[in-house]
């Protein structure tokens, strides 16, 4: 049994702030008539809400024919929340008030000789304590601080358990991120931040069962349950770009074989633009001498930074050819939406979402040309049932991973408080 | 938002209930101590029970130093539950008592022709009627009839919404049974079945996370979260066996080529031997020509009754050379542990459960021989993290279908009694 009735007050509390967080100004009627609770329920919880200082009480509306109800909104300078990306190349730091308004930014880049323990650590209290400077606010308005870190992280010892390209294991990072900057810290990683972000703010807000896809340099899923993320056993769920799409196909840096990621990540789509257009001028920096070898990737090396920067300017790139409709490019599109449609379509069939949202920078840069090639591949592969339930698109969120990791903050602080009555 | 304090409130009864009928006889604080609930909480559900006449007090057990425990224990004769398993081949119908005791049993072969709705429908129907007869109790004693049909189900609407090898589709099955029986009818499908049975009664007791596969002539899985049977958007999670793992592999009956199911489900298994051993001996019946074409499956196409009789037989003749050392028998297995390794760990990765469980009849005849290699193989394709948080293991139940599917009755006959307090 993993509900208790502590959880089901908790989901409720979140549910209720998000309401009035998305919506501004509302009255407890409409918080009512939105969430489907209780209208005893939602005044208990208001009444927290109330009591903690994160709501104030704006104003009356008139209502036809009975008293005037009180209009409520949210304090947004009660607390600051937190949000810091590290991935292998920068650490990204944002500031909210708490309507998730962005208050500060911070921002280190980490070059490739900088992937020691220490030296990340290091970048990331100083980039945190330079956007709490900026924001001008007592120490003990921030409520707390989300942190994503690449790779598979153990969530209840705060512990970065495994990070393929930095050859990290059991790396006790919010013990000792909290220990430098002295506030509560959340770990997890980008697929999931990017789900509870999608989750409270996205395309996914008020869907039980969401698949959030990140198409990065690496490939993940965050999956929803009952409006909730799914983190399985031991928060290890969601290793979709590690799921087999070709059975003895591309060898990934997992060690595995015809991994989605390897299709569908990054340096998977760099791969087919060398086997379908190598001479295309689409390949930028070190990858475009058209030899046609990928680079070495084994579990535990370290990606070159100029690697990640011919990625990122190669995808970019392509984008701009797609726009320009160019027939080679758009080779380039056909075969990785087939890939992705597949994996999709094998998500649609074992998972049976309402919504799959594609999220991470390669969905930013290439979803919009994607998306219609790929929905016509999920419609020819997944049964009829799980498709014609399912709807794919496009993360409306600009920056989901230190949204999510604020939301993180954001939930453990609520996580904390005690329950009424 | 999924749950409510009436979900908590029944799975909290179910949980009650499924302690006292695994134990037999229990008292109050053996209960609290097993499930977690307060004392007050299994005081209230325990008091339940007993108006409901499904437990009784049973006697009274000593404590050190304090007053004597009452024991209580179910009252099997209070109810019948009835689980049904409707195949392309029969239906077959146990009834239990509220212990899941076998009371009686009653068989129904299909033929080949006897595929429409009515005359499976007939035998359902005439089948429930014997078993009733057989348990000599008064019709108002069963509590329901649990149906598991093949295909998809929109269970809330009690309607077979496709049934691949029947060219069913929106058959009204649960209105159709339950107008002529006059009872309370569930309809699902075998994989959920499973799944359920599994959760109660089997290897996944007190697991939150699972997957049971259920490797037949189809291939599916049941997914359990938090303990509880996940459905997806609309009842139609689990179509594992048709997630693509070798990409423009094996044509599928569904359409689409290389699904788990063409490499795990007995006809794959069978193509394995054609390819790798025809001339061993091991093909029985028709497909014994050892002409190596596979025969034509298309959706929505019966499949021959001689078919399926072969692939039992073949199977049978499998495990038995499998038993004796084979090594062409040996090689046969070892392909399909290894495709059923790599489907498996595509699980472990993206859903991270606590436990596999390898059910269905296949599973049951060449389980133990595919078992170590199986688990190899996912040791080697899955993450580390999440492979150390698995095991797998395979089903101890005899028919977990029926089984299951009983179990559905007894659970919408608990949904239905109203919440106390």
């Amino acid at each position: 049994m993993h509900w208790t009735s502590h959880d089901i007050r908790l989901a409720n509390r979140f549910a209720v702030l998000r309401h009035i967080i998305t919506e501004g100004q509302v009255t407890r009627p409409e918080i009512t008539a939105a969430t489907g609770l209780s209208l005893a329920t939602v005044a208990t919880l208001v009444s927290e809400l109330l009591e903690l200082g994160m709501l104030a009480e704006v104003g009356q509306q008139e209502s036809a024919g009975g008293r005037p109800r009180t209009v409520l909104a949210v304090r947004p300078r009660r607390g600051v929340l937190v949000g810091v990306d590290v991935t292998e190349t920068y650490v990204h730091v944002e500031l909210f008030d708490l309507n998730l308004g962005v208050l500060a930014r911070a921002h280190r880049v980490l070059a490739p000789s900088q992937s020691r323990v220490e030296q990340v650590l290091e970048h990331v209290v100083s980039a945190v304590e330079e956007g709490i400077a900026r924001c001008e606010v007592e120490r003990d308005t921030v409520l707390g601080v989300g942190v994503s870190v690449p790779g598979q992280v153990d969530r209840e010892g705060g512990v970065t358990v495994y990070a393929a390209n930095w050859d990290w294991a059991d790396v006790p990072m919010r013990d000792l991120i909290s220990q430098r900057i002295r506030l509560p810290v959340y770990l997890d990683n980008p697929a999931k931040a990017s789900t509870v972000a999608e989750l409270w703010f996205g395309a996914s807000r008020g869907y039980d069962d969401v698949a959030v896809l990140t198409l990065a340099t690496g490939v993940g899923a965050g999956l929803a349950v009952g409006g909730s993320l799914y983190r399985g056993a031991d928060n290890g769920a969601g290793e979709w770009g590690h799921t087999t799409l070709v059975l003895d196909g591309r060898p990934c840096r997992c060690g595995s074989r015809g991994c989605v990621e390897t299709y569908v990540g990054a340096p998977g789509i760099l791969q087919h633009i060398r086997e379908l257009a190598p001479d295309s001028g689409l390949l930028q920096g070190s990858h475009a001498n058209g030899n046609g070898t990928p680079a070495k990737r084994t579990p535990g090396n370290g990606t070159p930074a100029k690697s990640t920067g011919d990625q990122t300017a190669t995808v970019a790139a392509l984008a701009e050819a797609l726009a320009a409709q160019d027939p080679r490019a758009g080779e380039v599109a056909a075969v990785t939406a087939r890939h992705l449609g597949v994996a999709i379509a094998n998500l649609v069939n074992l998972v049976n979402p309402q919504l799959v949202v594609l999220s991470g920078w390669v969905a930013n840069r290439l979803g919009r040309y994607l998306l219609d090639e790929v929905c016509a591949v999920v419609a020819r592969e997944a049964l009829p049932g799980p498709h014609a339930a399912t709807r794919i698109a496009l993360c409306p969120i600009e920056n989901p991973v230190t949204l999510g990791a604020a939301t993180f903050a954001l939930e453990g602080f609520l996580g904390n408080v005690r329950d009424w009555g």
